[in-house]
């Protein structure tokens, strides 16, 4: 973490201990960083497993072997590199991935299959099997480590350690939710973004458990962009061990499947929205909400052609209430938009109604709003129901300081 | 022109004047800038028009105008005003276009359908009705000014004047085009963008001119990108006064026709580069080759995902040989692509052949070739045979600095 905090960092919180799930971390020595990159997490036996991945085509063999088994439904174990992310290294980082698959399982006595693995930082360099090998061995005997330093070990240029915890009732019995997350750059939506791992003792079927991770992620990870570039690595995982003792939940036909499902989703937003706040270089954490759109769908498209835009960023890095560029952003989403129906707004105060700027439109409002570092981009499109929120930070300096040199 | 000239800039060239072509030159004071800001371009009866247009759906009226208007083939007059983009404004805006296009009308004594105007700087700004109209009645009485005076005169945060010539051989009638250009920021691939102006001498009906300049615009406007926004005022008109004297060119099957159309499109290519090389806080002027595609198209759409990637972007302004980055901008284009066939070099050096990174890569080569101001990458899908060059330039604090407080 050699960049300054973010300074919409927040504090770590205190996640709780999920019954069936102890990570573990140690120094593999991916990179000449000290400190550990390797994490290690044990799920006891029964753990359904759902994920989401990125839909980058060059994606690694990580995320290929993890899509793939995925599907059998169950988990024993989750591995995370940081420091390298073995894509684009053909046979060699396949080879990397399926040696720490045959350790782990091994040690575990479980299917390979059941080893989930993630690699993250730079592309094209092979992951060193002797460092994996050695790195894995040590992890096998660690003593479990807490949560805070899980999600310090899977970070990469991340400023700040990001969890997020949720509880819900599923009939009589609580159920609980911890999760870790990394990310900061080459995040884009549409996919799952970056690395995050939900862990809850709930008992839910692999099916129900993926059905909820696919809803939520649509909603909070497909809803945040930094600089729309997407990652060949993204994957998140969510884990349920079934300790809390609950009637498994299969269907949101099951009794508690709907608080259940609200605290996936709540757990998902809190996480998709910490990885914005440590976007890299960010100044600003911005919300645009776009209403009035043809669909969901729609809306959430002129979103991230708003939050996608370098214009329309860089005018909120400069405090700017340019909204002429928000006018220009929504006009080339490429969805159902009419110039003379289209509102724009910030921090609440609209700026533009129905096509025309406000003759009495008051600038002082919305040039306090903008000092802060939380911002409101309102869009109406003044066509139908549709409605969506989308998230995203500033373009400013710090982003070019970061990436122009962040190899090297 | 407050900005540092573009490093990256070159002289305007020498163009010829145009029989049939005037230009002049004038102050409205649409901004409070010490200089000319109305351009007023006369063209002799019988000249054709032909243009392409912003697919923005919140174009500005002049376009809307501009697109109804090229239809009936024929234009007297130009007029291009500086520093309101007049986009977003309403019926007032609307307005403000059509008292221009009946003075100019009135004077020249045409149908007001053949004067085109264009605007361009500050969206949601009301053109001022008053400013236009003693404009325009100060240029229709002044002299005639150099092209070099025009191009200065539409350009708002350009850093160079920008012009381009060519000349093809028709039958035994050498034809003559010289064109200006402004634009900067606000630079986005799949249209005509930007501000730009052709003016030939040749003989061409309206329709094959259009042809001409639709097919031009294809290879060359619309496979440059800046900053991945698209304007709300793009607009690219060619004009043919036929005062050459060739016979004039009605189809591909007429003599010359072929040379005219090489003509036509050098000249945009020229311009394209122009307005690339003055791209906001450009360092780098970047050319991306995308070979071995499934078609021309797909080619140009992963040539697009990479020349639009911040990340990559931020790497070649780092002088950072990141071809990973590259990698991950193939991947998430969306076009059809296989990671294990995917080649990738910098300045004619492959880094990665079909999927792998180069065992015995030497990348010094590639490191001096990134200090230059002109770097290549060359990409190679190993699919079929589509092909395309796009043109970005590298993404700098520059563009922040200027972005960050451009309105104020």
């Amino acid at each position: 973490m050699a960049y300054p905090v973010s300074p919409l960092a927040t504090p770590f919180p205190a996640l709780p201990q999920i019954a069936g799930v102890n990570p573990h971390v140690v120094r593999a020595g991916y990179k000449d960083w000290g400190r550990c990159d390797l994490t290690y997490v044990t799920l006891e036996e029964g753990t359904s497993v759902a994920g989401v991945f990125t839909k980058n085509l060059c994606c690694s063999s990580e995320v290929e072997l993890g899509r793939e088994n995925v599907k059998q439904g169950l988990a024993r174990a989750l591995v995370v590199n940081a420091g390298n992310s073995n894509a684009f290294t053909g046979y060699r980082g396949r080879e990397a991935v399926k040696q720490i698959m045959d350790q782990v399982a091994g040690h575990l006595g479980c299917p390979k299959e059941q080893v989930f693995v993630s690699s993250t930082g730079v592309i094209g360099v092979p992951l060193p099997k002797d460092k994996a090998r050695e790195g894995v061995a040590k992890a096998l005997t660690a003593e479990p480590c807490s949560w805070e330093e899980a999600a310090n070990t899977i970070a990469t240029t991340d400023t700040f350690a990001k969890g997020a915890t949720a509880t819900a009732m599923v009939s009589d019995t609580k159920v609980t939710i911890s999760a870790i997350i990394k990310g900061s750059g080459m995040i884009a939506p549409d996919m799952a973004t970056m690395l995050g791992y939900l862990f809850t003792d709930a008992a839910v079927d692999p099916a129900f458990l993926q059905e909820c991770l696919s809803a939520a992620n649509l909603a909070t990870f497909s809803c945040i962009t930094v600089d729309s570039d997407t990652s060949t690595s993204d994957t998140v995982l969510a884990f349920a061990t079934g300790k809390a003792g609950n009637a498994p939940l299969t269907s949101f036909e099951s009794p508690g499947a709907d608080a259940f499902y609200a605290a996936i989703h709540d757990v998902c937003r809190q996480l998709a929205h910490l990885v914005v706040r440590d976007g890299e270089g960010a100044q600003k954490f911005i919300a645009v909400t776009v209403s009035g759109a043809v669909s969901d769908e729609s809306a959430r498209k002129v979103g991230l052609a708003i939050a996608n835009s370098p214009l329309v960023k860089t005018a909120i890095a400069g405090e700017d209430a340019n909204w002429g560029r928000v006018v220009m952003a929504v006009g080339k989403a490429g969805e159902p938009a009419d110039r003379d129906k289209l509102s724009i707004g910030f921090g609440g105060t609209w700026a533009a109604l129905e096509g025309l700027p406000l003759a009495d439109y008051d600038e002082a409002p919305v040039a306090e709003h903008l000092k802060g570092h939380d911002v409101t981009i309102e869009v109406d499109l003044g066509l139908g129901d549709g409605l969506a929120t989308v998230w995203t930070c500033d373009l400013t300096h710090g982003y070019i300081s970061i990436n122009a040199d962040y190899r090297s």
